[in-house]
């Protein structure tokens, strides 16, 4: 077949490598896990450090509920137990993501030690970088704000004595012991904390093959 | 902080566009959609064509099973909401890379034609590109080969009265009625069956910005 001829190119049938990868993106693979309370900008943050990647000619990709939760997990609820397996889920969709070279940004309150240390064993065991990011913004910060009305609805819910099981409110969030970085949105905007998650991905290598 | 300032970048808060992504990686995502009895030859096409692309500086990346059933899936058994659900996640999951930018191969016997339409429907929705590539080889060449064994075993399973709904052998395989592309691997080497599908993402345009 002529056009196999003037490909002109040597035939693999075995798996690309993470380096051959890495040489493609000129980065390596790697999930950055957002992690915090509603309201308190990991979304925000999310998707300016995106952006500001493909700028710099790097792919990064945002996980988050719009596409998530509508989608992939439209079949689990808010039980204890579709909890876990929401996270689980999205944990192993973010590996696949930064196994195939993506730097791969998740947005989720995932407010359960067990569950993210979870997910970072699965990146640990697959040799790919796990960062956390604590989004630490006060919740007082971010009930003021309470931007889609949800503190105001959780707090109602629980005067009313039917808990929603709102994160902060009627359910813990149990802050990472030691994520790679933390970030108050308080007193830093989404630029700055893209800025510095930029010079913590170049300081990494994360940036280059 | 003056690591933002040396930067010179315009900050976004909002979603990368897909034409954002098709211009970084001069591709356009989309699904490749590897159908075919066991044994048929869908994954050596499959990693075949993703080493072919990576050559070319192009992203592809493998979703099957080794990837797939020991993670996102591994708590999928084989009754028949399990498989529904097996391939309903994958389409999801095919979705949200293509989505990214990513040229997508998914290499699943997936042998039921309601569960590959439910995904090319999801993509159609989602305005990305689903190619169903039928891998028809047929069943006495797939057996000859068997190269896991796996006939043999399900053969046995039901000589023995314990069918094990193995496709082909005691379970159907719903070839596709309009499927992209039709390839016999009896024919057609992996080598000759990649080109011919990069010769088709070229016409289709998928492999510029």
């Amino acid at each position: 077949m002529a056009e196999i001829k003037a490909t002109n190119i040597t035939w693999h049938e075995g798996h690309v490598t993470r380096e051959e990868r890495a040489a493609l993106l000129k980065q390596k693979g790697a999930t950055l896990w957002f992690t915090g309370l509603s309201g308190s900008g990991k979304s925000t943050i999310a998707f300016t450090l995106e952006h500001a990647l493909v700028q710099r000619g790097r792919l990064a990709y945002v996980l988050d509920g719009d596409n998530i939760r509508h989608g992939l997990n439209k079949n689990l609820g808010f039980s204890a137990a579709d909890r876990e397996e929401n996270i689980r889920r999205i944990g192993e969709v973010a590996k696949l993501f930064a196994d195939c070279g993506a730097l791969t940004l998740t947005s989720f309150i995932s407010p359960y030690r067990k569950d993210r240390d979870t997910v970072r064993a699965l990146h640990d065991a697959a040799k790919l970088p796990f960062i956390e990011i604590h989004v630490s913004t006060p919740i007082e910060t971010c009930e003021q704000r309470d931007p889609k009305g949800l503190y105001k609805k959780a707090r109602e819910a629980v005067k009313a004595g039917k808990g929603m099981g709102f994160t902060g409110v009627d359910d813990p969030y149990e802050a990472p012991l030691k994520p790679e970085l933390m970030i108050d949105a308080t007193s830093t905007t989404p630029q700055q904390a893209a800025a510095v998650l930029i010079q913590y991905l170049e300081e990494r290598g994360l940036l280059s093959a």
